[in-house]
């Protein structure tokens, strides 16, 4: 696979070991995703919106409405689309060095809105970032609904991708310290599938949601 | 408490339903989270940083290096600070109502450096955040290592407070497709706490550490 293009902000200044130029990380880190959070520039000021996403080779999808002048804005200009995974909080002797372990992946590039007719591929492919196999379970979108969608395709080429696990790390002279340290791990978790209370009656949870 | 400036990014066209001014709403969702995505434009681009944030009042703190052109930069131009948590996948009789419910606050803001005198106060408030109890547990910080950080403090003034919870809601003839709906609830959830193999022995986990 191409590395990932390297960019001075792409390059990190600080703690380069947690930097990686590797495809394979980046696309690890999107595919074990839920949400996003979309960075745009409207009247000159940022604006950090949570959304759905969905990966398909080298292309990032990213879900709005076509209400949504973040959406409609997009594709003029550049954006940001960050994925973070907190995997834990980093208990050090020292307060300076506390820390999160973490994954993320910060994408950057210019995106197109998909047209009409790519619709419904992007769209199967954030549903499937949600909830794996639900496309061919629920009602297919009819043309008017998506007509109401708009999907932006990134390029996944120019992107910091960091990482930070494992214990803290103190000054040498703190390890004497009688203070706990270690990492308080951090996960996300499904619970169990809530029934629509409008649900009818005999209709169970298909596998491949009971099984999450 | 006084609500939150109504503006008109703050103001939502679509579903304004979900949108509150309610300030204790809006510190309920701050306090419940961990991490927090800063945007703020370098070079007229948006860059989406995940970073460490703490509530004091009506004042919140984000916590970054000096040697983050990030943090440097910001104080002089206005930012946008998300926090999202992520309650549930929406699962819907049709693809097209697919969800997800969640609590998002969009704080926009110019913020200021804190200047050193301020740190330390502003340092626990962000450590007491992710780790309630830890400040006064581990070593404090010196002179120099206050010197090394930077934090930045916004007003919690302007805000975009976004809430979905419950179930599915659907097309009315959809409600008789055989098709299961319902919510998939997520959340964060801790583990047990990893001791740090360069642990002195004899040290144990402390009480607000195990509690979580």
């Amino acid at each position: 696979m191409k590395p990932l293009s390297a960019t001075p902000r792409t390059s990190l200044g600080r703690y380069p070991e947690r930097s990686t130029a590797d495809r394979a990380a980046l696309y690890e880190i999107l595919d074990a995703g839920l949400i996003c959070h979309l960075g745009i520039v409207v009247d000159g000021t940022p604006r950090v919106v949570p959304t759905c996403y969905g990966r398909l080779g080298d292309t990032l999808y990213v879900h709005g409405s076509t209400g949504a002048s973040s959406m409609m804005t997009a594709p003029s200009q550049e954006i940001c689309v960050t994925v973070t995974h907190l995997d834990g909080i980093v208990l050090a002797r020292s307060l300076f060095h506390h820390s999160i372990n973490y994954r993320s992946a910060m994408i950057y590039g210019v995106p197109s809105l998909v047209p009409d007719e790519g619709k419904s591929d992007a769209l199967r492919v954030i549903t499937e970032q949600l909830a794996p196999g639900q496309w061919d379970a629920a009602r297919q979108p009819t043309r008017k609904e998506l007509a109401g969608v708009a999907v932006l395709a990134l390029p996944l080429d120019e992107a910091s991708v960091k990482v930070r696990q494992g214990p803290p790390g103190d000054e040498d002279e703190d390890y004497a310290l009688p203070v706990w340290a270690g990492v308080l791990p951090v996960r996300q978790a499904f619970g169990a599938p809530v029934p629509d209370p409008a649900l009818r009656p005999g209709i169970s949870v298909p596998p491949h949601l009971a099984a999450r």
